[in-house]
């Protein structure tokens, strides 16, 4: 195609061949195919327009680190289009940080028997319990915090000092408080680590689910793809319930959340192990998620490792036991986080076309893709598409700008992408609307348009793991509310 | 090539398929598929070693400003090694920050007649004259340097505070010192003007350009291509020369500095003229060029504009101008800048496939390059060759991680490419060796090795505006360097 426009010899250029190529170009972007109705194309004006003004911003939000933009964005107008706009599919968040801190501080901690301890290095832990709980080693005498706060005139200050313990968002300068990947990462995970004893109390565990979903379907989302540990769930007294529990309180929780909203898609679940474990829990690990996806065909979609990639061990040491559904016969598909680093040419680098190797039917993150050329063009040609998360990729110092995400150049080439928010409550957003702003506002300045939106959306359901069948009746509920939101804008 | 890689079906992962597959991505990398001598693969083991080291260090100098980490790269033993490397030739240097300011301010400013004064914005101007000059507007009253030299017991923090106008580089934090790309081109700008007295007087010019060139050749370049305004030089009573005096004088000093070192190739200059100019003047400086051309088709390698792209006028404003040589069916080669902006889907953004449509013979910077496959296609079939810059991209605000360079994935897929230093001395840096650090340390982690080095040194070769025959030359000349470089280091 492109040799035809190639001149041949020295001409003037020519402006209509010009044309050509700025369409040919515009024509290949994410949503470069899509056909407009009149609607559509009203509200795309309307878009254009907004972004103009976006882009002559002083402070322009996706040059800058999300937490000194959060304000900027909210008072946006795009913003709150994109909040209204019907999103699909959320595809890449995980199981600890669906929740606003804010609901964990007022109704988790709030509940009876929540005690809390701090820890030598400047974290908290908690752990509800009828009697006095065992101590905690390398952390202080648990307080119940019922206790605490009866002390207290004015509880402001204890709370939001919890909070600032359960998320990574700041108002100090974010180069300050977190100077590299080391610093952000540890804290991270001493986040969760405080997250933990709060969300995997049962009473709390359901309403932290319900409350994730409800977050996700009031920012206009309507399916969620959970990446989830599957940890042991506790009771009051101590005792514990297994791994199939908590699978089976998840789809419980989806079912009444779905009879109290008919118009929620739904919830699956991926089961995923920490990429540091050694090979043997890792092959229990993959016998567990075989056996959950017999015992939970509808609602386990498959299998994910998490954590630090650059500390972690890379997906081809596992290779065995990653190797043991297809050795067996039995489906269980990959999700594989891969690429969410920059340690160019390591072993750690390789996860990528490993991932691709091991069938994964999405990539979680591929930030390191397009310096992948063979991954980029495997992943491309076998519909595997990417699970792009900007603001935790700008968060985990992997990019300043989002300009420069190399998302921008894949979507520039409509490679398969869905735009998620992995860990949104610890990095101060919530749902997908700030993802989706520093995407459509961020990647391409002026071009991405109403139909990169409605690709993006119409992606987050063609690459999820649902079944054709339910596709179709997902993206039928999509293109309802879809209709009713352009035609209510452009009213 | 890559389907007949595609596994059909589930499969468990071939760890030959793998092994393949790796070595297809190692290959299409730039350097891939260059066959190394033993002696060279010795030094790519050696610099395999060195590398791994690089990136274990705490702070990587890629991942950090220049400016903060110049004194970590200048201890580096690859950096070292760099330097000694010939490598070729310089092909995107400007005319007016060749030359470290140290040597402008105890060489130049110490000259006699020389007037300096102190705009309004903080900047300084030049002039040197054999009477008092006349007042500058917005300036200061101009003060002879000799005398106000005479009254001072030490001269250092004078001659430390001129230092420090001539160049953006800093000790203090470039992030609160040049917060935003407005500030930092403001000041980019105030030092080209400071420049402008000292090296356009005559005996400092030729002195200045001679400099440049032993800066250059010093630091194993062996050839150069300089983008010159090619402005009137002044004497001391105030008498200028024209465009072709300075023309000659740049052809004359050349020749000088091969007489008085023959391992030197030569140089040869591109004409440039500001964007900022309307239609006529710019249809005058095409006449000019051409006519220049015609008078020095051996020196004059061709045309292209300079300064900020987002703030000047796009490359199709000017396409009448443009367009004269070939309507005339004059040859006057183009090397535009083009896509040095974040300004994505403006009318500035369209410079990159207009520099394409226009013939241009390479890409000034190409940073938005990867945004727009059409144009990258272009330049890749045209050959048309990018010329990084990636300390000037840093300084100038479009990178901050030298690792999310956009050449990064167009080297990952051996894109033609040449690295350069655009204004060594106003980003603090000289010659080559630094860019080469960033890139070859910064681009692909651990991946470019020993072929990535000697394929970006001939490719200063093969994308020159060297007629073939004179390619030829310069790569013998460059072949036999390089023998040397490499039995010196492996010996
Ligand atoms: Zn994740
Ligand atoms: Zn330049």
């Amino acid at each position: 195609l492109l040799l035809a426009f190639l001149p041949s010899g020295l001409t003037i250029p020519d402006p209509r061949q010009r044309e050509a190529l700025m369409q040919l170009e515009a024509s290949m972007q994410t949503g470069g195919q899509t056909v407009l109705t009149d609607a559509e194309l009203q509200l795309d004006t309307l878009l254009f327009k907004m972004k103009q003004e976006e882009m002559l911003r002083a402070d322009f939000p996706p040059a800058m680190h999300f937490f000194k933009a959060r304000h900027l964005i909210r008072t946006s107008p795009i913003f709150s289009l994109l909040q209204k706009m019907p999103k699909g599919g959320a595809l890449h968040v995980h199981d600890f940080s669906m929740v606003d801190v804010e609901w964990l501080v007022k109704n988790a901690t709030y509940r009876p028997h929540c005690y809390m301890c701090l820890t030598d290095n400047q974290s908290i832990r908690f752990i509800f319990s009828s009697r006095r709980p065992r101590p905690l080693s390398h952390c202080s005498p648990w307080n119940l915090l019922e206790t605490v706060r009866a002390k207290m005139v004015n509880t402001t200050e204890l709370d939001n000092s919890i909070m600032a313990n359960l998320t990574l968002f700041t108002h100090q300068d974010p180069a300050t408080v977190y100077p590299s990947q080391d610093v952000v990462w540890d804290r991270f995970e001493q986040i969760f680590l405080a997250l933990w004893g709060l969300v995997t109390y049962a009473p709390v565990f359901r309403d932290y689910y319900y409350q994730g979903l409800t977050e996700i379907y009031t920012d206009n989302a309507m399916y969620l793809e959970l990446r989830a540990l599957l940890p042991e769930i506790y009771e009051l007294d101590g005792s514990t319930h297994d791994t199939a529990w908590t699978l089976k309180t998840y789809q419980e929780v989806t079912r009444q959340f779905r009879a109290d909203h008919p118009d929620f898609f739904g919830a699956r679940i991926i089961f995923t192990v920490h990429r540091g474990v050694n090979i043997s829990v890792m092959t229990d690990a993959v016998e567990e998620a075989m056996k959950l996806r017999r015992d939970f065909p509808e609602f386990l979609a498959g299998f994910d490792l998490v954590g630090r990639e650059d500390k972690g061990r890379p997906l081809w040491y596992f290779r065995d036991a990653l190797s043991l559904p297809v050795e067996r016969g039995v489906t269980l598909p990959f999700f594989f986080h891969a690429g969410e680093t920059d340690l160019e040419g390591t072993e750690v680098d390789q996860n990528l076309l490993d991932a691709l190797l091991l069938n994964t039917s999405r990539i979680g993150h591929g930030f390191a893709l397009l310096r992948h050329p063979v991954a980029r063009d495997l992943s491309r040609k076998k519909g595997v598409a990417v699970e792009v998360c900007p603001i935790s990729n700008q968060v985990l110092k992997l990019i300043n700008d989002m300009r420069n995400h190399p998302a921008a150049a894949l979507m520039s080439e409509n490679h398969p992408v869905v735009i998620s928010s992995d860990d949104p409550a610890i990095f101060g957003a919530s749902g997908l609307s700030y993802d989706f702003y520093e995407a459509f506002v961020g990647f391409g300045g002026l071009r991405p348009h109403i139909a990169f939106l409605k690709e993006i959306a119409v992606n987050s359901i063609r690459y999820s793991s649902l079944a054709p069948k339910q596709q179709e009746e997902a993206l039928a509920l999509w293109q309802k509310k879809w209709d009713k939101f352009v035609s209510e804008i452009t009213q």
